[in-house]
């Protein structure tokens, strides 16, 4: 009978101390004593990417990209080899594998690769061999032999993947949080964790804001039919599931993106607008069109750049924040939300929905607030479903 | 017309910091612009080996030596992507290499690995492309594309085994010295920097105590007939070149070897001695064999494991220094050593010669003294030139 086959994936965190790391081994064991095959990702320990970029911005602002992968590399090169250390000390055969010795390929982007394939022969030996792998996450090699990194969130990319390639049996991401909330619990001190959330769903709050997984790491998992599971190295529960394509909840969470700006242009320059965020790689998140003006949702640590090639055309720059309610139910509860919020006196600037989701435009100040309303009347006391529901009619 | 090619080696100290770096690049920047193709060989940071041995041993006392390699490889990795980007920051195009990259294939010995071959395409390419290549020192890759590193003096070995598989015109070992001295400075305030030595004399130089060079890297150079030039990182000049057969000097140099002992037995028991020696792994430096009883002469460190398991045999340890005279007049002035040390009281308690040496053993609180009395009389002021030499009788 094929063994099941977990990856797991511990943050700079997670291993940022040899007492952490006796903790995250721990976890490994578990996973091993329960009968499967483990193969670790590790990210570098916390602080020493910085130590070593540091270093590079000693010499250069700009570091040749091609080097400060090689240098960067270096971080996971130590945990992954301190993780295999612990491990063996322990009583149990690790083998700790680079980027390069996992044979996960990449495209030629340094700093910010994508991977290409994996082939798992060298950790398929080793699994078979009865060892447990680390294999570093965040880099990999290009088709020369050179090392590449994968930019942010790149080991959870690393974990999703080598799950996807392995068809491993679960991906579980260890991080600092126990697992996926309604909401963020610093905003709203009510949220719950969620104990099983839908591949839709989790991209969509992904997508929206909410911080536990980046959002290629969802999408690879759901392409792949990767279960993840989102847990806490320093606590023990079983975090939350993603899985599967249908919701259970009515509303799932609400995602909070704060740092937004709508950037605002006469009416006849949208299009012009929207090409120049094409160009400059800024995501655009709405698009307004009013009468007599137009303006486009974007970061807004985006809008420098912008106003570096747009200025001339820009009118103005206004910072706001995004509330983005999920779930099945979300696009009836548009009305509902404004209702609710008007009685708090808070304006809901714009309003754009998707089959899944509902993402009210407000102003920063008010963020707080609307989301524990929000939260509480959809959430925690389930309006959704003692009341009838209510078709939005805004666009 | 093949261009000359230059591998020049930095150790940990030259590396060890951003500002050590940049004069590290103006060395290398030097060689480049006097028209070589330069390959480069770095140590990892000075006190970074140190760090992460100290991380490994709050896991384990003795790591696993697999994932010790996989730990300790990850210095080099730093300081040549920072070398890199200083040369690339500075107008020259570097590409670094680890050990396994650069195909520096070695055995299987973790923490003490030999190497096997050098593949040299990859630095072949890269230099017909103009490229200064920088490679991890210290470093290679097992047959299984394991990490391996060398054992002491590893990033020296590197260099000149990379030196000779590019047949380099000259291997330049930089150091914190500024070259090959007639003594220690530290011992004969009057020492001479050595302009050329020959390869015969700075093998048994090593091999008798002087530190500038390990003797693995004397001997694979002059087996491969690759010019060494020793000199110093943070000085101008030209250093010591070890190059030929033939030495000039009738003496060269006295090494200095402290921290020895005598191990002494009965007579009977001596060849079950230097076999217990051969099977530990421990060097004999002398044998002695007088009337009434036998001894070893060994390094002090080697006495605790040698009495583990032979202490029952063991009559008495010694600490003893080693002085010996190097060069092709050195065995004739073995009378006249005794005799000037006699002068000043200094008892040479065993001699030993060989063609192109002489080695007295000593007392350690002697050996200050004697190294002066003898650099003066065979160094300084030339005694052997002007005195007709006398065949040592001793043996």
């Amino acid at each position: 009978m094929k063994k099941s086959l977990v990856v797991q994936k511990f943050g700079g965190t997670s291993v940022g101390s040899i007492e952490r790391i006796h903790t995250v081994a721990e976890h490994i064991i578990k996973a091993k004593n329960d009968g499967n095959q483990v193969v670790v990702v590790v990210s570098a320990m916390s602080g020493e990417t910085n130590r070593l970029l540091g270093l590079a911005q000693q010499i250069d602002s700009v570091p040749t990209a091609r080097e400060l992968d090689v240098l960067l590399s270096a971080g996971e090169q130590v945990s992954m080899a301190l993780v295999a250390m612990t491990l063996n000390k322990m009583g149990y055969s690790a083998r700790s594998l680079t980027g390069a010795q996992a044979s996960i390929v990449t495209d030629n982007h340094h700093n910010d690769a994508t991977i290409k394939h994996i082939d798992t022969r060298t950790i398929n030996e080793l699994l078979e061999q009865d060892h447990i792998v680390i294999v570093a996450g965040f880099q990999g090699v290009n088709e020369n032999g050179d090392i590449t990194t994968l930019g942010r969130g790149g080991s959870d990319t690393s974990a999703v993947t080598l799950a996807g390639a392995l068809q491993a049996d679960e991906c579980q991401i260890f991080t600092d949080v126990d697992g996926v909330y309604t909401c963020d619990p610093r905003v709203v001190p009510t949220a719950q964790k969620l104990d099983v959330v839908d591949f839709p769903s989790m991209e969509e709050m992904a997508r929206k804001g909410a911080k536990v997984l980046h959002l290629p790491c969802v999408q690879y998992a759901w392409h792949h039919q990767v279960p993840l599971r989102v847990l806490s190295t320093f606590d023990v529960n079983d975090g939350s599931l993603i899985k599967g394509e249908v919701g259970t909840h009515p509303v799932c969470g609400i995602a909070i993106q704060r740092d937004m700006a709508i950037v605002c242009v006469h009416h006849d320059s949208l299009s012009s607008l929207t090409k120049q965020c094409q160009m400059l790689g800024i995501e655009i998140w709405n698009v307004i069109d009013e009468a007599d003006w137009a303006g486009v949702v974007v970061k807004h640590d985006a809008c420098a750049k912008l106003e570096l090639v747009f200025s001339d055309k820009i009118r103005n720059t206004e910072l706001v924040s995004l509330l983005t309610t999920v779930g099945l139910q979300a696009p009836h509860l548009v009305a509902r939300s404004c209702e609710l919020l008007a009685e708090k006196h808070i304006d809901v600037r714009y309003i754009s929905t998707t089959n899944q989701s509902a993402m009210l435009t407000i102003a920063p100040q008010d963020v707080v607030e609307a989301a524990n309303v929000l939260h509480s009347a959809f959430i925690t006391s389930d309006e959704v479903i003692h009341e009838p529901v209510i078709q939005a009619s805004l666009g």
